[in-house]
């Protein structure tokens, strides 16, 4: 009664973030309505990616070169250095078109309760770029939780006494956000960074 | 600056049903951080269900086998028909262990809004089965939908005049629901479908 390769189908989607059993279970009906072509297609943009994409050998952004195509770009200024967790969080800030300096990503932050310390994520790496002198300021743009935080403060250590200017992301209301929705935490932040006008 | 075969793979999970461009990013990124095992594994899952899964040459449920589980078992009572419009539906009803007849899946409903007219579905291979004599009722299980109901109308009035019983789920109030939630249309049906106690 049981049709296994649907099963095990299924059993492989669940295993992705944020998909769940009906999920899989569309997923996989999906692939089953696919034609030939169809299937190929999915089969191969799937090995593709997981062949041609590595890290970049300088900042280990995602790239199919040696190097991304930021630190090869060289009106990029490279003496600034904004070091986040995730090849997602580089897109988001290209999205602004405001940044012009260039990345590091950590792939992770320091988590102890997951067993994740500071030599499994990409900060060996952040160092040994310092030996360049050309570095000026590491912004440390990690998420603003426990684990986001406590990683800046850790790397933020390591590079202070080399005389890197170290800096955070600034905290505070989120644009077109609704002051009666904001947490206490995040509107004290916002008071005590308070601009004048 | 842009990963191509990144891009393609996001493009090819967001063809999935209900997977918005947040989750195909997700789904993507998950396929990135996979060892060569585990993308070999999540492949051949694919190609291994698109190749080996077909439908039952008697019910057009999905099978590995040229009949499905249930159309081969000699304990199912072949002379009580469910016609549902899915696969999933099928899996449903096995849920309950309570219905012993068998199945007639019709992938789809007949819908001229999107084109599918009562030759894209499974009506012509329901029909031809009631040319065995032993077929005594057959139970419309399609969604409760405006489209569900329009097709189970139009099958009724092709098995009717066959001179073959054909029934509708009945519809109430879900178990386990709250009254003050129910829509007036079910209720109105509820009340019309009331049972004495």
């Amino acid at each position: 009664m049981a049709i296994v390769s649907l099963e095990k189908l299924i059993e492989e989607f669940r295993k992705m973030p944020s998909v769940g059993v009906k999920s899989a279970e569309r997923m996989a009906y999906y692939i089953l309505g696919l034609d030939d072509e169809g299937t190929k297609s999915l089969v191969d943009a799937i090995s593709n990616a997981h062949e041609s994409i590595h890290t970049c050998k300088v900042c280990c952004n995602l790239t199919e070169g040696e190097k991304c195509g930021i630190c090869d770009n060289p009106n990029r200024d490279g003496s600034v250095i904004c070091v986040v967790e995730d090849p997602r969080d580089v897109a988001a800030f290209e999205r602004t078109h405001e940044y012009k300096g260039v990345y590091h990503v950590l792939h992770g932050v320091i988590s102890p309760m997951n067993g994740i310390g500071p030599d499994n994520i990409r900060i060996k790496e952040l160092i040994s770029r310092m030996a360049d002198d050309s570095v000026n300021e590491v912004i440390m743009a990690t998420n603003p939780t426990a684990e986001g935080e406590a990683t800046a403060m850790y790397i933020a250590r390591l590079l202070k006494p080399m005389g890197i200017k170290v800096s955070r992301l600034a905290y505070g209301i989120p644009v077109g956000s609704d002051l009666e929705y904001a947490d206490e935490v995040t509107l004290t932040r916002a008071l005590a960074g308070r601009n004048l006008l």
